[in-house]
C-alpha cells in the first residue's frame, strides 16, 4: 500500500497539501540505478555542464520557487529565500568550476627514476577519485543551500558521486521542484539516469526511508544535517554495516561569543548579536547561543540593550511543529534551571496549537550557575541567546571549557587587549571557524571557508561542509605505481593537462 | 598488585623476559600529561628537532635494536629489519622537515575586500590545527616502521599532537628501547614532559590497556595497525564516547593480482609473485594473497613455476602464537573448502609448541568455487597464495566484484593488452594502490604514496598511513575571520612566511 504524509503551513499551523513517501522499492531502484551510473561514470565535462545547467534550472524558477519555500518553511521569500537562493545557484556554478579547474584531485606525480641510489624510484602518481553513490539527508532550515540542490549534493556530483537525495518532510513541495529541475537537466546532459535520484520522504515512512538508504549496499557515503540525534544516529547505522561508510554529519552548534569590554559601546555589540541570534527565527546553524561577558557596568548595558533589542524583535515564525515543540520544552527547561532569568521574551510556551509562532527571548546566568548545569551549555535551537555574566577572565576561561564543539566562536575586543590572546585559543581549540568583532551568521561559499567544528558540531571536524573543499568528503586518493599511460587517468598523463608539480627524487619540477 | 607479562621468542617457543604491564593509573597519568603537553604546545622548531633528534637516536642503537627485535618477532636482522629501521629513521626525518616547511599546513588566505560587490568580502584565512593528543596501537608485524616511533607516532608528533603508544605485547623489548630514545629526546629538545609517553602492555592487562587508552577523555585520535577484529573494535569504543573521536584503523587485505598471458614468460611473473607472497613470512600488509588468471598453458606453466619458487622456499618463523595459531586455523579451513588444492607447502597445521615454524602455501581453486565460498576472499595472514584460475576474463571480471576493500592491487599485463583497462578499473574501484608489473610488497615512504584502501584494508579510505599526507589524520583546519594579525597564528600573518597563495576576490596573487 502507497504511504502520503502531508507537512505543517508554518504559517497557519494547517496541513498542506499531501505527498506520496517512496516505497522500499523505490529506494532500492533508486541507489541501485545511482551504482549503475556511477560503474558508467559520470564524465568531467558532462557533470560541470549538469550543475551549471542545474543553477540556470534553478535560477529559473523565480519567484515560483520562493513562494513555495516560504510557504513551506515560514522563512521571509525576500531577502532571506532570495539569498539563499542565489547562494545555492552560485554554489553549483562555483563546483561546475572545481571540475573544469580540476585542481580537485589533488594529483601528485613523482616521476620514476631508474638510476637512483641505493634504490631506484618507482613512478608513482596519485590523485582521488569519487567514492560512489552519496546519500543526502537535507536539513529543514534551509531548504534551497542545504537540500535537494545544496552544498552536499553539488559537491558529490562534482566529485563524480552520483547522488539520492531523501527529502525533507518539513518542505516537500519545495524538495521536488528542486528535484525536478535536477533530474531533467541530468537528463539533458547527457548523464546516467541514475545520477540524481530524490525519494520524497515523510510521515510514517520518513525514518524508515532514512534507514534503507543509508544501509542500502549501494550507497558509498552519506552528508547529513540536522540534529544531533539524527546524525549520530545516521553515524551509527553506516558503522554497523557490513562494509561501514563514512557519514559527514553537521548537527548541533552553541556559537559561543565572548565579549569583551575592550571592544567599546556595549550598544553596538549588543545590536549585532541580538539580530544574529535571531536571524532566521533563530534557526541558522551559526546563531550564537551563549554570550560571555565579565560582570560590570559595561555588562549590564550590554544586557540592557540586548534586552531592548530582543523585545523590540516581533514575533518569528518557526520551521515545523517538532522544531517549535523541542524549542518551547528547551526553554522551559533552561528557564526552571536554578539561576536563570529571563530578561527578554516571552517565559511561557507557546501554544501548540495555530500558527508556529515563537517571542524571541534573552535569558542570563551567573557562571557559577551555568558551569553547575551542563545542560545550559547544550544548544537551544530557534530565537533564544543566554548572556553568561562571569567574575572575571579566568572565570570567562573556565566557563569556555564547558563548550562542547562549535561550528563558530566569535570575539569581540578591542586591539591589543591583553586578554584576546587567551580567548582566541581556547575559541580556535573548540569550534571550526573564529571571527573577530563580528557575528556567526553569514557562511561566506570560498576557499578558506570552514563549516564544521569538533563533535557535535561536526562528527568529522577535519571536514568543512561549505566551500570548494567540501568535495573531499566524497573522495579517496589511489596511487598508481608504474602504471603505464595508456591505463591512467588523463589527470596523471604525461602532457600533464593540470600543470600538476612533479617530483623527481622529491624535487620540484614542472 | 603490579601485572607482568612475557612474549613468546619465535624461534623456539619459549617465554622470554617478564615486562610490567602499564597500570590503570599510569594509563591516565601518561593520558593526562599528553594534554597538558598539547595545552603548553609543542612548538614548531622544537617538534622538528625532537624528530631529527629521535632519528639520531634510533639509528645510534645499532645492532642492538636489530638483535632484540630479530628476537622478539623472528624476522632476520638483515636485510629485513635494517631496511626497516632505516625506514623509521629516514620517515621521522621527512616529518621533521614537513613540520619545518610548513606547507601541511593547507593554508588559504582570503584577503578581504571591502569595496567588492554586492557585498564586501571578510578577511579569511584558513590552516590546519592539531587535534590533540593521539593514541598509537601499533603493529606485530613492523616492530619499528609501525610501531612505537613508526609512521602514526611520527606523523602526529609533527601534527603537534602528543603520543600516548601502547606498546604491543609481541615485542615489548624492542618496544621499551624506542620509547627511551623518544622519552629522553622529548626532555633534551624542550619539549613539555607529555609530549611522548609509552605504555608497555600485554598479558591480562593488554585488552584493558587499549580500552583504558581509547576511552580516556584526554584522547582526540587515533591511529591503529593491525586485525579488522581489533581494528573495529577500537572504532566503535572511540564512536560510543560521549565526544567521539577518530580512529584511523589499517586493518585487512588480500591485495588481489591479476595475471594475464600478455605478460609475457609466466615463470618471471611466477618467480616475482611467490617472492612477495612469502616475504617476511608473508606477514607483510601488503603481500599478494590472491591471483587470478586465465585457465590454459600459461596459467599452469604460472601454477607450476609458483609452486617450484613456493616449495623451494625453507620455512619461516611467524611472530607470535596468536598469528601463527589463527594462519593455521584459516589455511586449514581454506583446504577444507569445496575445490581448494593444495599446490605447494604443508596441508597439516603446524605442532602447537616449539618453534613458531610454518611451511609457505601455494593453493589452488577454480573460480567457481572461489565465488562460492566468500570466506576464501578473506585474508590468510601469513606465508600462503591461492591461485584462482578463471574461465576467461569475463570471469575474472566477476571474481574480482567479490574481493573486499584491499590496499594494494596488481596487474600483470603487456604493453596494448585490450582486457587490461576494465581490470584496472576494477582494481582501482577496491584498492588504494594499483601496480603494474611489479609486486605490492615494498611501500615507498614519499608524497604521492596511498597506504589506505577501502573497507577492510582502511576504516578511513581517505586517509594515507605512509607519507608526507599521513599528517592529514591528525588535524582539523580552522577559518580565521577578521582576526587581526596579533591573534592570528603566525603561519597567516601578512609577511606570509609559508608563501601561500592569496586569493583576492577568489583570484590568485602572492
Amino acid at each position: 500500500m502507497a504511504s502520503t504524509f502531508t507537512s505543517t503551513i508554518p504559517s497557519t499551523g494547517q496541513p498542506g497539501p499531501t505527498f506520496h513517501a517512496a516505497t522500499p522499492a523505490e529506494v532500492d531502484l533508486a541507489c541501485r540505478a545511482a551504482a549503475e551510473a556511477f560503474r558508467v561514470g559520470l564524465g568531467r565535462a558532462a557533470r560541470a555542464d549538469f550543475l551549471e545547467r542545474a543553477a540556470d534550472g534553478l535560477a529559473s524558477l523565480g519567484d515560483r520557487l520562493l513562494e513555495q519555500a516560504s510557504l513551506e518553511t515560514g522563512l521571509p521569500a525576500m531577502p532571506r529565500l532570495a539569498a539563499e537562493r542565489d547562494r545555492t545557484v552560485n554554489q553549483l556554478r562555483m563546483f561546475a568550476g572545481v571540475v573544469r579547474e580540476g585542481s580537485w584531485v589533488e594529483a601528485i606525480l613523482q616521476v620514476g627514476n631508474a638510476r637512483r641510489t641505493p634504490v631506484p624510484t618507482n613512478d608513482l602518481r596519485r590523485m582521488l577519485i569519487p567514492l560512489g553513490p552519496v546519500a543526502v539527508y537535507g536539513a529543514s532550515n534551509f531548504p534551497l543551500a542545504y537540500s535537494v540542490a545544496g552544498g552536499d549534493t553539488a559537491s558529490a556530483l562534482a566529485a563524480g558521486c552520483p547522488v539520492v537525495v531523501k527529502g525533507h518532510p518539513s518542505h516537500p513541495g519545495t524538495g521536488a521542484m528542486v528535484a525536478e529541475v535536477m533530474r531533467s537537466t541530468a537528463e539533458t546532459s547527457g548523464l546516467p539516469a541514475g545520477t540524481f535520484s530524490y525519494l520524497p520522504a515523510g510521515g510514517d515512512r520518513d525514518l524508515a526511508i532514512a534507514h534503507e538508504l543509508i544501509s542500502h549496499p549501494a550507497i558509498r557515503a552519506a552528508g547529513f544535517t540536522g540534529s544531533p540525534s539524527g546524525g549520530m544516529a545516521l553515524a551509527r547505522l553506516a558503522a554497523d554495516r557490513p562494509n561501514p561508510i563514512p557519514v559527514y554529519a553537521e548537527m548541533g552548534s552553541v556559537n559561543p561569543v565572548v565579549a569583551l569590554e575592550s571592544a567599546g559601546e556595549a550598544k553596538g555589540v549588543a545590536e549585532k548579536l541580538a539580530a544574529s541570534a535571531v536571524a532566521s527565527a533563530g534557526q541558522m546553524c551559526t546563531c550564537p547561543g551563549l554570550v560571555f561577558a565579565v560582570r560590570g557596568t559595561w555588562f549590564e548595558n550590554l544586557a540592557s540593550a540586548m534586552s531592548a533589542a530582543i523585545s523590540a524583535t516581533p514575533s518569528v515564525v518557526m520551521l515545523n511543529p517538532r522544531i517549535r515543540a523541542a524549542y518551547t520544552e528547551r526553554l522551559a527547561s533552561h528557564l526552571a534551571s536554578d539561576g536563570v532569568r529571563v530578561l527578554a521574551g516571552d517565559a511561557n510556551p507557546n501554544s501548540p496549537s495555530g500558527p508556529l509562532v515563537a517571542r524571541p527571548a534573552l535569558l542570563r546566568v551567573a557562571s557559577a550557575s551555568f558551569r553547575r548545569n551542563a545542560s545550559l551549555a547544550e544548544e537551544c535551537f530557534g530565537p533564544a541567546v543566554m548572556l553568561v555574566e562571569c567574575d572575571d577572565t579566568a572565570d570567562v576561561h573556565a566557563s569556555l571549557e564547558r563548550i562542547h564543539g562549535s561550528l563558530t566562536g566569535t570575539l569581540w575586543c578591542g586591539t591589543g587587549d591583553p586578554d584576546a590572546p587567551a580567548v582566541m585559543a581556547l575559541l580556535a581549540a573548540r569550534c571550526g571557524r573564529v571571527i573577530v568583532n563580528g557575528v556567526p551568521t553569514g557562511v561566506e561559499v570560498c576557499a578558506p571557508m570552514v563549516h564544521g567544528g569538533p563533535f557535535p558540531a561536526c562528527n568529522r571536524p577535519e571536514s568543512t561542509a561549505v566551500g570548494p573543499l567540501a568535495i573531499r568528503r566524497w573522495c579517496r586518493p589511489v596511487c598508481f605505481q608504474n602504471v603505464p599511460e595508456s591505463l591512467l587517468p588523463e589527470e596523471l598523463h604525461e602532457r600533464n593537462p593540470l600543470e600538476i608539480e612533479r617530483l623527481v627524487d622529491g624535487v620540484r619540477s614542472r
